[in-house]
């Protein structure tokens, strides 16, 4: 399967910003690219790329004045096949993780791991632990919190969503990343596309979407308290502790929000 | 100078549980070692060591149930100098900084730079940039907040420091660094030792103790807006994103600490 | 000048539920009223109405489940005349304040007078007491807090505003009310009708409003930090500690608003 | 039974300033009083007394510069009979409550219900409704919160209890008044004298107490999540929503707190 993706994003800047722009497909799907990735910038200005210490390729440039357009139109190969599960997935004893783990067991700006520490034992310390216990993590978060773009808020976190039972998808997955780890399973906060692929059309624009992984067995699992089914068709492009680690764009001034267009579909065959 | 550090810390374990301890000499000044600076666990059990995402030394260990005592003795060479000042260092524009300094504008679990974007440029958009400007966030802090231990919190974040008004070292700091980022400037949570060198006699017990490095010109420089005059015979263990990133000990599981000594003094001269 | 009052709200109940609503004219302007003011319920279930301990009109009634609808239309004499100023108001010392106004410096749910208390001496203890600086904390709270309707949300504090800066009106009285009182002077939030009397009209629809009353000199006095200028046609109809107090209508269950519509205009002459 | 009643409250004051103390022995149990219930204040200065809008008994006055000594010691008949059960006391309707009782069911400074309306359903929505649902809340508060002197912070709120699980006693109790309101059951703050009547003496010196009150039935009943059992001998103080209504002081400026002894014991019958 092949799908197109694209954004097209632009800020009205009453001065000069140095942005920073987490835009570009993860390097563990470079290889899957059929297009170049590949940001433009309009008005043009110079950009350096660099790999940050969790791994995300990100561009950043000094904007100018006025109106500045983000935007590109890439292809990528997609198996096509939903995110895989493995219910025997044990949990890693902390002991045993790899260092690299470790730190998302960490409270971050929007994980406030230490205020859920009983919390969480008091919800899921009864659940069978591994995939059972992050599933039950996810399905007490889908059931419980109300989807609505009028929750969001930049400052929002998973204790406010605790609280409120409102939020979108990055509520969702802070929420149930601070859960995760407050039972001592590495989670990390994921952005990246999300298509409607083989589902019924969504009344709601495209948007990127925010999911997270979970580190059980041997490795990161998908997993998504909002949508909280096997989707097709994601494509990562960052993983970090939580939002504030992979916003799509982090303005150091000020960037009014102009046009936010972000497209993810399937090219159909000739 | 010479300066003999160690700690004798001890906890009572009800069952056992894995810790991560930072409490090694930081890479940068392990040149400067007299003696070996190896943690001592007792009763044995095996020790891992690893370099965080930071670049501090980590060692990670299984501890058994009942009493654990992590303790060492060693000796640093120190130059003896104050921290140093240079009062011209300039702020780097966001889109000159070095990639890895980035993360150090980001928000994090104890610093909502967030919630502070306008606070700091009312209090300090006014002042020269550069070293003064990072003085004057630490002047203000020092003569706004009151030290003391009965206003430490596990849970207190930097905007609980601007509003109570109290705390000990690690909440000077947080909200220092909280400042700094909010103002654009990198700024970074430091511990290591810090003893009485070269000053009156203070009544606390010797801790472990917390100081901030901001980036300018074209280094990190050490700032503490604790003690905010410059002291001699730090010696560094860690830096990160704010505590939690950097704590002596984290134990994943209940930990109760019984016993906690640390030593960092001039060792005379025969 | 004669002014027609009304609303009609529209719940939806999913299963039977009491109601509390604070809509009906203060007591104060009792006098003033040239119609009956009486809240209609479609469809009709008893109701009682009593004063609460701040002296407010309150009528309470089990709603059924369905649909309810809320309306009146009334009408009122008003002097027309704009919220009166008294430049030379002086603060009362605390020890001479009257009692009942002393519940009025004390924190409430979304005034937290305890987290203000340095902040607020630290941005208006240098200015001039009295009128004056009940005026410089509008003032610097309607410069510097930026409207919007998507910015509300129920738990949102007087910190909150404190560090976002925008909100709607009952945001900007909150932070209004919370700095008066770590000033010692006793304020209250207020809501009523506000039309646009007297001035170009506003593209937004017609609500309650909500603005606050400060103690000066020896009676309280109409401000409000989201207009922060004398304005013709305020209608109160309650006063209360905070939003908490006085919501226009407190459903003990869920209750989902389905149409919204208020009315406060002059009737024109004949 | 004859209780001494008395305390010894000294303040050093910068400057002088207005105090409002809670201090007298609650209207409800003025006819057991055997001895004058009288604040003498050292140095003497005038004092008035009124009554609150919560129906207790307040006593204000202008306290000079230096220190100033509350102290009183008086006689209280009690009837020596433990704190009343009646495990059949019904929940009462929102619709068929006392007016006066409404105003505790709202969010207050230290009970944010707001927040914890779907925690409190999901913890005690399957409970029985009535006494045994209160029961419930004090049992489950009592057997995860842990008390601790060094736990106390001005500003800590039900949702702090909720996430860090350890208070003072005014902590156990914010938490209960929250649950219960949530659960729409009024429910209100006391304080009072509590001595160690009929049990084993505690290490703990002397202090006043904090419980609550729901209104069951016809009538309010008193509840203490932190010892969770009938105790003998509390003499009642004051009634409000939360300890911001009551503080046993509240000084409007700053008034440092140098000696605080407080007295409750059975007298021994000659």
């Amino acid at each position: 399967m092949i799908l197109r993706l694209g954004y097209d994003i632009q800020f009205e800047l009453p001065a000069p910003v140095a942005i920073v722009a987490l835009l570009s497909v993860h390097p563990s799907r470079v290889a899957d690219l059929r297009a170049p990735d590949e940001l433009r910038l309009d008005p043009a200005v110079p950009a350096e790329t660099y790999v940050d210490t969790f791994g995300n390729r990100c561009t950043r440039f000094l904007a100018e004045r006025g109106l500045i357009r983000l935007s590109e139109s890439t292809l990528i190969y997609d198996s096509g096949l939903p995110d895989p599960i493995r219910l025997d997935a044990r949990e890693v004893p902390v002991q045993d993780l790899p260092h690299d783990t470790l730190r998302y067991l960490l409270s971050s700006r929007y994980c406030e791991v230490d205020r859920f520490s009983t919390i969480a034992l008091e919800l899921f310390g009864g659940v069978a632990p591994g995939w059972s216990r992050v599933q039950a993590v996810c399905d007490w978060i889908h059931s419980r919190v109300s989807f609505g773009y009028q929750y969001a808020r930049p400052t929002k976190s998973a204790l406010d969503v605790f609280t409120e039972r409102f939020g979108v998808c990055r509520d969702f997955q802070h929420l149930a990343v601070t859960m995760c780890r407050a039972l001592n399973i590495p989670a990390r906060y994921a952005t990246g596309y999300l298509g409607d692929i083989g589902i019924p059309a969504s009344p709601d624009p495209m948007d990127f979407s925010a999911w997270f992984e979970a580190y059980l067995e041997d490795r990161w699992w998908t997993f998504d308290a909002r949508h909280n089914r096997p989707r097709i068709g994601r494509v990562l492009m960052a993983t970090g502790r939580d939002a504030s680690d992979v916003a799509m764009t982090t303005s150091f001034g000020m960037a009014n929000l102009k046009h936010f267009v972000v497209v993810s579909e399937e090219v159909q065959p000739a």
